[in-house]
């Protein structure tokens, strides 16, 4: 962006949005085979700039060393070229999802003789806020133009020209397209001023996706007068029911705690009914594979050795190989304990008894009830959603997984000929 | 409230949503002929205490007159034994409505094994801030049960000594039911900080519906931290095709504009194509109905004695006997026309070609897009919703007529046999 740009924020950011939300006026009439086209031709223009990227991204690794980026987020900020052909295989499977614009939800013919259709079209404009990881850049641009939305990009300053360079392969496939390049928008200015203006920009930007820490998207929070869908963490639970396989009991457990650590829908506090009979079973497993176990009074007196867990941990969300353990003596203490500390993401039980495992399903507040299974499968892919956007741990228009299809909104339409109303 | 509470804002207004959250948790495994057999004892006990209800209703008319109130306002604030019965009648009618809980929204198997169903559940706890008609208490609190809901009540302080006792008799109903009573919860201090207070409470109020004038629903917005669905105006459009039905359209324009002139779903502005061939026709049937007739220069130039048109007049709401009319050259500067002016409520498209019509329901960034009917359709009765929370020209979660289902969200359920994740 230009000086003149920099010292007129607000009218920069007004100008993106109001360009991006012309270009989405045009593409919520724009056939999903030319949107997949776009798609495709990004791609190709993304594989085809690797030595681009590649050096663009350079200037990014060389200021997060100056800067002092730890090797993880370095590791996370690299593009390289194996990296490359992910990033366009990534575009070009969204692009091979089935179009979700369009799909008549419901239907009928009223009394009056209107035929009347809920039919699913694009929300409009979508702004990512997101961190260090430059694909989030494709990835995103790509989910929304599959679902017919025009986007605003804004990614972490520390991978400011990979970000840009991505953005200038889309424009560049969504011009070949014949697509309104102001589709794909990516904040270029570093003042962190732009997301508060974008953040009140009601009436044209209609939905914040935030991608990141907890202390992120707080901030959007509390910023926002749009419309925010998040997750902040994921405290996940699994629940041991007096009645259960108890081997399934362990298995799932300890999958369920490390089969990946690092991630939003693993475990963080297992739940044992007194009576499940694997109470030591499962703690036993966990040990051996290395997990640190923090538990309640009644658990450590069955099993030597643990530390105790505190009111943080129960709320913890580990990203570790560390586990809170509670044993309970009801299914209801389980699920409002589950209720109090848990953030509404993925919650399991273990159980064969049907009364229990119906009432766990439903008054435990969570956007994935897994019976029997693992929380590790509460996933887009896994669910069959294709490539996700986001998860939601709000209840408001989407919730668990977003795929493509949360995207989008719908608008009534009614087909008369003639009707007035009397 | 006691003085103490009064003196303690912020913990009276959590306390009360803590408590609604609690009841909200119960609510979610509360079966649905339970909940309609409670809506039916509220139902009863609204009929049972008419004079108790017109008694306390008296109070705030007295009020209300001695404060100036129009006559206008104090005939929406009065409870007669009429409206009694027209209370308790449509607490019954929400009572027989099919239950929206518990449905299955979507459903497969996963390669797995794992079956996946997209369940509809009760939101939570929502909070509904509304002006001076009592009935909406009433109303409000049985959309939210029928749907499994508690709710936080917030009426007009005009109102308070009828709301009061409304919300009395749903207690009265509730605590016959064997239901928390806590699910419905009046808001009983006037002190207009308490609104603040419950709007940032995210975690325990999961929606705010507020109910009434433009400036209520821009303070809720500019306030709440939790989210918000709303319509602030409806400023609806009818456009006249090149192609089209000329007397339909002369009675399309005349039902949409006058049928009633108060209501949200009212045509405020008429795009005329300018070989439509009943320019004339149109404003002639509106003029002789006593409509004003507002009109572009090109409009003017046809029919003598218009008034001018302003760019106030094409963003007006004018709930009354006026209209905007603009000729245009082509359909999509009607379209643009739309989509500047509009506030995506409800917007009408007269004609018999088959490609306007479908450019015009894709292009058109509105709620409810009427083909050939009269604006007046976009309704929650009319569509077959049932009684109406309220009307969205968001679109995230519920946009136009929302009935009881777009009180509910969704959870996923999965139900395995001891799937792990590889």
């Amino acid at each position: 962006m230009t000086t003149e740009t920099q010292t007129d924020l607000p009218a920069y950011c007004r100008s993106l949005a109001e360009q991006a939300q012309a270009a989405s006026h045009a593409l919520a009439s724009t056939p999903g085979d030319v949107r997949d086209a776009a798609l495709r031709r990004i791609a190709d223009a993304i594989a085809d700039a690797g030595d681009e990227l590649i050096a663009a991204n350079a200037l990014d690794l060389e200021a997060g060393r100056a800067a002092g980026l730890s090797d993880a987020m370095l590791d996370r900020l690299t593009i390289d070229a194996a990296r490359v052909g992910k990033i366009a295989a990534s575009v070009r499977q969204i692009a091979d999802q089935s179009d979700p614009v369009g799909a008549v939800l419901e239907g009928r013919v009223l009394p009056n003789g209107i035929k009347l259709e809920k039919v699913r079209v694009p929300i409009g404009v979508i702004l990512i806020i997101f961190e260090s990881r430059p694909n989030v850049t494709s990835d995103a641009a790509a989910l929304c133009l599959k679902s017919g939305n025009a986007v605003i990009l804004r990614g972490g300053k520390e991978a400011i020209h990979s970000n840009t360079a991505l953005a200038g392969c889309i424009k560049r496939g969504l011009e070949e397209s014949g697509i309104d390049p102001n589709a794909v928008a990516l904040v270029e200015t570093p003042d962190r001023a732009a997301v508060g203006e974008l953040l009140r920009m009601e009436g044209v930007i209609d939905l914040c996706i935030p991608r990141g820490g907890e202390s992120l998207i707080r901030a959007v929070v509390e910023q926002a007068h749009i419309p925010v869908i998040k997750h902040y963490t994921g405290n996940c639970h699994t629940y041991v029911d007096a009645h259960c396989d108890g081997a399934m009991a362990v298995q799932l457990c300890v999958n369920a705690k490390v089969q990946r650590t690092g991630v939003c829908n693993a475990t963080e506090t297992i739940l044992l009914h007194h009576r499940c009979g694997v109470i030591e079973d499962v703690i036993s497993a966990l040990v051996q594979v290395g997990v640190e176990v923090r538990a309640c009074d009644k658990t450590r007196k069955l099993f030597d050795g643990l530390k105790p867990a505190t009111e943080d941990d129960y709320a913890a969300e580990f990203l570790d190989k560390i586990v809170a353990i509670k044993t309970v003596d009801t299914l209801d203490e389980a699920i409002e304990h589950i209720n109090r500390y848990g953030s509404k993401h993925t919650d399991a039980i273990v159980s064969n008894d049907l009364a229990a495992v119906k009432r766990f399903v439903q008054a435990v507040d969570t956007a994935n009830a897994m019976v029997n299974c693992s929380t590790r499968f509460s996933d887009g892919g896994e669910y069959g959603l294709g490539a996700e956007i986001g998860i939601s741990t709000d209840k408001l228009h989407a919730r668990g997984p977003m795929g493509a299809a949360d995207l989008c909104t719908y608008k009534w339409v009614a087909y008369g000929n003639g009707q007035t109303r009397t």
